[in-house]
């Protein structure tokens, strides 16, 4: 952990009317999804029952090479998945999607979130004789699924039969030899939404920003436990599931994940954002000359709480659009320094005014402390921080990897003390009370916030629970 | 071409107190000048008169591993270099730094900017024997730097010298055995300042951006025509040339190519941005609901047109992040869908508004014609384009890579005609007569402004001039 | 296929008295049992019970780079693998050791061979929930031992279990937490034997030239049915299965296969060889001026010919040793200008002569058609071919990649018609008889030769049969 | 120098009747001719007069990938280049063909040598102010040819002019924009043949083998001096130079670089190693029961030493095949223990025998050593080494890599030291008054044999003489 938050994963799914470059569409959806993972992506594409695989550790744009998208050729079907992962060996055997061929007919599972009885149901498989090759849930989906199939009709039926078993966060595409079905697990913890284009082909994308990429239109959001099947007669819901659990959208996707241009249940991420800076504006005024937003994800915090507040917004941090993944950090120098490569201050905004400084969010606190540090050495008079999430507390273990409890500064600090910490003339986090209204979407939703209050949706067992967040 | 404007490159240099991890250094320059040129780069370190070099095809942070950077070595002094070329295969024998050996010493040359008289120069060196491995001009300085040496009884001697020999645009780094030497052609086309460290280091490099990222302080530019030497007794300036010939820095350093938090002749570019969207919105009101700037290089003009303007700034284009040198351009599609992959709307600024729209420039008038597109499919009921620069109608010389005459919009069409091209409600170019007070820098400044007036300070032969523009 | 012969796999493990850089030895015993696959390589490094593994497309001397090897770390047991396998994209998953982590333990399997009820087998598995990810038969054994451990008391018990199920050609190495274990199938089809180093580490290898190649002295072949259990007592054999069935080591590991320096069952294969050439020299006597040899696998057959009939032996062919495997190719030019390339004649030993020609095995006739040219067109006056294998008639079920029976010429043409095929003057095959003699090992040993005579040892499904073999 | 001996270079070039895709027979030319050179390769096809050119690190079959091969494209004319070089990161830039574009035309240089005056001349081009981009000769060599056809009236008056600047060993082919022009040295130092194929095409190549390849036909070998002209009209000879110095061919090309099936001279290779095994039987007779080879250099000695003595030739050392050139040096292990990983022996063939063990050369001694021991551990009762050339006391300036005089194990001891110190019973070298016998080439022809009895043929300039040699 390196005190940046990562999501897990983004996926993506075409069911087109008729055969043709299909890794191409693929290919674009996923450049867009980009932002949910950047360890590993992978593709399958389905031509006349046979699935032609790649995947492997890199970026869309460096594993998809125009050689490796024409090997895996033209189809009628295609998922696709991108990853963050832990760093290691082991990362190129937990690419997706996972492939199985079985006596049942082929399948080809893209998955994004974490399964919270993941250790329970593995035990269980493994007393079976069932062997892992991989560390990630997906393999447990794609076992489960394996033993449903085996005594289902259909592969709708095994996959409404499997959501039994599975706990916890996933948004899953399922790829078979004749139909692609969409999952999303019953509190909705993960997004998941498809549209359609001018051909009539659906697409299926962790979010919307992803059906723009291929010029598809939005049709909307998977209910929560819905089960969507898309096959040659078109698209079908099977709802068992759905409103019998409450619906628990991760509010962390508003604030951090999505991407602006996205839209969930109807609401924009940007605006989402906009409405945090404005709480805040509202919540902590303060007397000052200018707003600035920490690119790229405090931007629109900071217009909202420019447009507040009345203080003019403007650019007092660059962000160096190079940073790659295998820039060297210095051996000598600390984490800190890495900011002041990747962050460099418009002198000509900050010099002599007094600065809204507002950023997404704090985990270990020392990125931050180092922007303040930047934003003063080039000549603020006062520095006031606002951050466009409450404080973290808790683990999440729908699908974020958020640092270690140790590592979390809110845990052993008061806001006094971290404001003190980082620098800051002032310190204001958005309040809980405004994560409900944030999404500001039509219709009742409610969202999971357990990583700032500590209410889990799902019961997650008290070992799985230490492993998972007290470690180092 | 594709469309889009190159600078040529950017030079960097290290003069050290002492010996020390000195490469590291130069990456994190380099990297801070990325934006510069994206095609090759290269670092020489200088230790105990031995010069470690390496220089390859790619980004700095793919180029330079740990394992590259450790083989390199410690050393004194070192320059480095970033640089956009053509494409093919000649591009790895064209990287700098130009490394030479010779009887009188060694020498490395990082050098920006492009030779009016190579040609010429070119033809009289093989004249008398010369062989050219590259095609690049810095060849051509190297070849005159050692004619010179050869009589010279000093380094500065020979660069003063062969700055005589030496016409149009550059801005140049050499190292010898001992010392460092920067050059800046008499009318300081080019960008190049020099910093000091708390070490006592000089640091030397093509914007200030460059000097931040390595703790730098900025002293000042260079002045045209100046020559500047490191060694061990200091800094001395050798002022032959200064001040007789017309200044003539680059205006479109200002608008364009350099980075928003560099500072050039004391002025600051995002300030230079913010003025010319002020001029827009003084030269060119309208009546909007909304300012968005197409990211990267339309977002300072944009906030500036809002200033001026009163009408709010907000966010309606996101750039996906995650574009590589690699991407895949699809076969079948034309350019113009390439920009929808890298651009999507935020619907919820647009819809329904009237937009104005800040872009930096137009060359063929695709690439902005598809924004508008894009913008007019969230839902924008007017857009406004306003262009931060008056039209391109002119070739330069002097170290960009604008396209050949027949393809830029501006020489063929009205202005009214383009609006109408690009789908636009109404189209504001920046006026000529505002470039001079564009940067407000302080002091007396003149700048080049030839590729919107043709009005050129050298002489640049009848026939050079068509092979570079009149081309395809 | 390309008309040569493709042995499977190689294996080597080591169980040592004490930690040390154990990739190292495993990388020297990989890298001599090269010849025996080409396509892949692995090893899988046991360290306080964590297994590190790495496996990767390429030869062992590409695929393992000293970082590489340092990333892996030193241990007290290692297994490693060499895999000649099927061209495309899945080459990747197969490559061994396939490694299982299960609440059993950890294991990580090598293999050597080819299981004949894999089909039946795997349907059982799939029938019971289990998933594959590769089409390898080293899964299904993985699967098989892991059912059987866990019902079992130890992991000895769980392999000499899992024998009665695995039918077919089978030798592994099996990397326990605590334990290396050795199994040779009952009809002992692959070789496997073991040694010990001055240190007392046992090494286990599928030839003894492995063994040599890290300084360790031949202890014995492992017994058909024989499981070798190694551990920190030291080794112990479990015969359960040993000598109750007939025993029918491949005659054409003697004949092709293994290395000419190894020695299996206390026979050396060179001697072997040298005897094959001996037999035709006694069954096809020629009036000749020189006995010259294919390289390499040719030139021992010609010198025992020379020997036996007193005809001198010469160098007569030249083989390029920088033969790789992304050697192209040509486009335009058929698989026979292929052999012109990586085959030259020396002039000087052929021209005006009466040549015998020995070659270890005709497979589609091309390959030698193409060789007798080569030697005619350097001045042969006449050519005698004498093969040191009797003719290819049938499929080889146990490990070995034989073309299908359409491709084989022996399939479809007498003697005489394929010596007038291939422009020889005289054609003489090994005679079928002289098999059980030509390896002249101490002590009572029968051999499998059913590629010759079609007598299979063990049951050959028929539908499984014609998929092997009938296909393209 | 890791105590082996290294030719430079390897030179091929192609002048076509018409326009082919003529890379892929440069590729398969270079091919034939890896064996003078690893380190790195380059071609240089002349289409329209247009050159493109691709050289890079790695063997053949590595750089010249499909994808590279197509890129070069079509052509007339092409010259290739295979090159041993030192080792690190200059490598690259030394690659040939050298390729010049001047105001006189373009030129592509390939060259196999040394010049013995290669700093007199680069100090006096450095003089006039010439730069230097490589540290090879062929970049002087490349000035010296520009500076001559600046004065010329044809290509092929300027490679005369030029030849009498030159001093030492070099074989060329310099591909111009309508012409290629081969030369050799005064005195022959390097072998140069050309051929013809049946479409009339002309090759030229370092050796025959290289013809055979391209299924061309040997013409016959340059004569010392000789310029041969490839052009429209066809082939023609300017013998200004011709037998007006002594010729001086390198024996050691007979002895150890050339492949035997090459043919120099009209003497076969493999003749001249069969002779220098029978010279050794003649003179060092011995009472022993099988003589083998060390493979690959020795065999061709062991079978004429087998001839002349009457004892049995056998396979007593099997070589590797799969040695690369990244395999892995044990760190701990010093060079002897790297022998016992490239051979092993047969045991079958030594055991309780009298060998007599052929080899090439010595060079340190540690070698040969290490063999002779593995020889005795597979239980050889006694060792007669026999060397197929004279003990080197000399260094080599005409282009072979000869360790410092410091390692050469025959500077500081006597015959039957080294014998002692490698562990044989016995040991003879090649006497020199065999050497010009030794080829047994019809006609008159003399050699150079400086490596073994000083004699140089050219001035040797003192200090590069101990440059060269005596340093480490």
């Amino acid at each position: 952990m390196t005190g940046e938050l990562h999501e897990e994963c983004g996926v993506f799914g075409v069911f087109a009317t008729g055969e043709y470059d299909i890794a191409m569409t693929v290919y674009y959806g996923l450049y867009a999804l980009q932002h949910r993972g950047q360890e590993s992506c992978g593709i399958s594409v389905c031509r006349n029952g046979r699935f032609n695989t790649h995947k492997d550790l890199g970026l869309v744009s460096e594993v998809f090479t125009p050689n490796v998208l024409e090997s895996i050729g033209p189809g009628k079907m295609a998922v696709g998945h991108v990853r963050y992962g832990t760093t290691g060996n082991s990362g190129r055997e937990n690419a997706q999607p996972i492939v199985v061929s079985h006596s049942t007919g082929n399948m080809a599972i893209v998955h994004n979130g974490n399964l919270t009885n993941a250790n329970v149901l593995r035990s269980g498989l493994e007393l079976n004789g069932s062997i892992f090759h991989t560390t990630s849930d997906t393999e447990i989906i794609a076992y489960v699924l394996t033993h449903e199939r085996l005594r289902s009709s259909s592969a709708e039926e095994a996959v409404v039969k499997a959501m039994e078993y599975l706990e916890g966060a996933y948004s899953l595409i399922i790829m078979f030899d004749d139909k692609l079905i969409a999952v999303r697990d019953k509190h909705g913890f993960r997004p998941l939404c498809y549209g359609i284009n001018k051909n009539g082909d659906y697409i299926i994308a962790s979010e919307s920003c992803a059906l723009n990429a291929v010029s598809a239109e939005l049709v909307r959001e998977l209910l929560p436990g819905e089960v969507l099947v898309f096959d040659k007669s078109g698209v079908r819901s099977i709802r068992d599931n759905c409103g019998k659990a409450r619906e628990a959208m991760c509010i962390f996707e508003y604030i951090y994940f999505a991407r602006p241009d996205s839209v969930i249940d109807g609401c924009s991420i940007h605006h989402a954002r906009l409405n945090a800076g404005k709480f805040l504006a509202e919540d902590y005024p303060v007397d000052a000359d200018i707003v600035i937003g920490v690119p790229d994800s405090g931007t629109d915090g900071a217009i909202g709480y420019s447009r507040a507040s009345g203080i003019p917004y403007g650019i007092g941090l660059i962000k160096n659009k190079y940073i790659g993944r295998t820039f060297i950090s210095p051996g000598q120098k600390s984490r800190e320094d890495r900011v002041r490569i990747k962050l460099n201050a418009v002198r000509e905004t900050i010099e002599g005014k007094r600065v809204v400084l507002v950023d997404d969010s704090i985990v270990r606190s020392t990125t931050i402390a180092r922007t303040v540090a930047i934003v003063r050495e080039a000549g603020a008079k006062e520095i006031h921080v606002r951050i466009t999430a409450p404080p973290f507390l808790n683990p999440c273990y729908y699908g974020v990897d958020i640092d270690s409890r140790k590592m979390l500064v809110a845990c052993h600090h008061t806001v006094d003390e971290i404001c003190q910490m980082i620098g800051a003339d002032s310190l204001g986090y958005l309040k809980k009370e405004h994560l409900d209204e944030l999404p500001g979407c039509p219709g009742e939703h409610t969202y999971c916030t357990a990583c700032f209050d500590g209410n889990y949706l799902t019961h997650i067992d008290a070992e799985y629970k230490k492993d998972m967040f007290e470690g180092d």
